[in-house]
């Protein structure tokens, strides 16, 4: 019997949807005023799952405050705080989406040693949230 | 490697929950306070998932001001501010609980043309919400 | 040493905006979409506010079993899932506006027995709320 | 075509996390603040689904009535204003962790005549839920 | 030109409404099911408000790392996962509700030496809040 | 009889908090993080209350278009999606704190012709608001 432990962190951040091989015409017609030259920025909230069997001793299926300084170096540590364009590697040559965002939080936060990362979800405004979900099928 | 976006829409609209080929007194067991004869409304909140690959050159799933301006001209413009019974067509023969404004919503949604749609999710209240997500292993 | 105790109530119910004494014209430029024919509804949330000085022995300023017992009474038996409109004797003569309805249930449960009524405030939407709070000075 | 209802309940209670096996030093590493020799408590939120086919009759999946009077009977009426591990039987030898919480719940609630109960998910704080879910593939 | 900061901090803790002179009868029906022997908790949720003019250099009202730092000295570090009724001093002699709470809260800030600590309000449930805030015109 | 109405509205931008008279080690020392050379964001969300005598013909304080319209042209038209730093001509010489900015959006809104503008709440985070709001007995 396995079950989900969902966790909430959430840090401010800025980004631009911007590519520079495009003129701003075409980044403001498929960016909207996130092209905007200057960045703007959000209070992003992410829920990682991790899944597994629960420890029978414990009643746990992993330790929170593990989870927590797994998340805090792997991800909090770079991204509370910054311009994600400037600051993060992963953005370098990639546009800091919110789809983006979850697929580069997921990649380093994979290796948590004590369960599986099933999912993580961001919510960017209270209207648009992204997750990657491995299938358990697979 | 895909990913989930999900929005958040939202419409006040009134409803009452009454089968014209019952009785009162049958509407009232089955229905409660919902079988009022003036009806009685919520603001609903929609989210809609949609899920595929990330466009590599964009970095995104779907265009969210394209999703934007399908779900106002398939449901907004319809839904929003009426009385369910008397302005959905959908509802001259059926009930408009929430799990049938469920099923309507999804089948006017899943024509989207730039990403599937694999979920609608209705909440009635903080209390309750009601989800039509397709089979990923169909 | 004077506290104030907030408590919440929640009732679906619809409402329409509309004077009979003006034509559908003027009605819809004054109220837009909320004088559509047929109505519409929302989940109200309302807040009441009671304040007074705290009873030394219990540590409470009033009762909440007395408060939620008063409220449904007052209120909330008359007032869940209704048309305002219709099945509100105040709104006979008397546009349902939020406003009107903050005026409505404040007169009601101004004469709770057991603390002074302060406040009532009222969620429309998650984006709206009207307040009635008595001047502490008069 | 299946839907699912989420309905969402929340009671107030009291835990401890300690195995009387281990010292104290043991529950302290393990279990952090939560191993206080005098308990400390939470405002427990519980969201159960049910799923299945809409009744073409009701538009339901099942009665909120129902489904309401089954958790009161099932889980509220025990769980409400206690302490766990002294007040509830499931808790004499496993430590009521939210995890062990979800999994008792979920077996308390599975009988439900009228669906398939396929989820119950407990937030134990606004950073924190837990869930157990059936894999509807087997 | 004075504004307010409200800063929310939450911690969990358990409580038990009883008083030791009354009968378990009286107690249960001034407290109903809150008398319970073992106690019960909540996860609350504390918002405090400072006021004052904002500094011209800095652009702030107060310094929040040192609000933060004052809040988690006189009151987290004490109350954050524990038994109120056994484990606060205030509350040996006084009835641990969440009035009394709010004042405790209130006494043990209202030093605070950056800024004037204006109100206190407790958010006990969802459903429930608690305030004291200082007259303006004392 | 007067009655508040209080409308959110919220928008994505990004700030630093910086003094260019000052080293970046006497900003660091004062700001923190939010003194990142890149800057960082947030999602704000603004609450505008206005006052006023309920018109007994429409039963409302002021008209929602109207003070829609009102913010979006004073208000949101500059701000969304923008760095406040240096796309806003209040910040040129002053540090964007969410206090300077609840003070330059109350300074932007107290002409709305309709009703008294009585209050600007901002929210940063979830965990933070700053509100300037006008004494009532000036």
């Amino acid at each position: 019997m396995k079950l989900s432990l969902n966790r909430r962190y959430s840090f401010p951040a800025s980004h631009r949807l911007f590519r520079s091989e495009w003129t701003q015409e075409q980044n403001t017609q498929t960016f909207g005023k996130c092209a905007n030259a200057h960045g703007h920025g959000h209070n992003y909230t992410i829920e990682v799952a991790v899944r597994g069997p629960v420890n029978p001793e414990t009643g746990m299926i992993a330790n929170l405050a593990e989870l927590d300084q797994f998340v805090q170096e792997k991800v909090l540590r770079d991204f509370d705080h910054v311009y994600l364009n400037e600051q993060i590697p992963e953005f370098r040559d990639c546009v800091p989406t919110t789809e983006n965002l979850c697929r580069v939080i997921f990649c380093r936060l994979s290796g948590f040693p004590h369960a599986r990362v099933v999912s993580v979800r961001i919510e960017e405004t209270t209207k648009n949230s992204f997750e990657y979900r491995v299938d358990e099928h697979e």
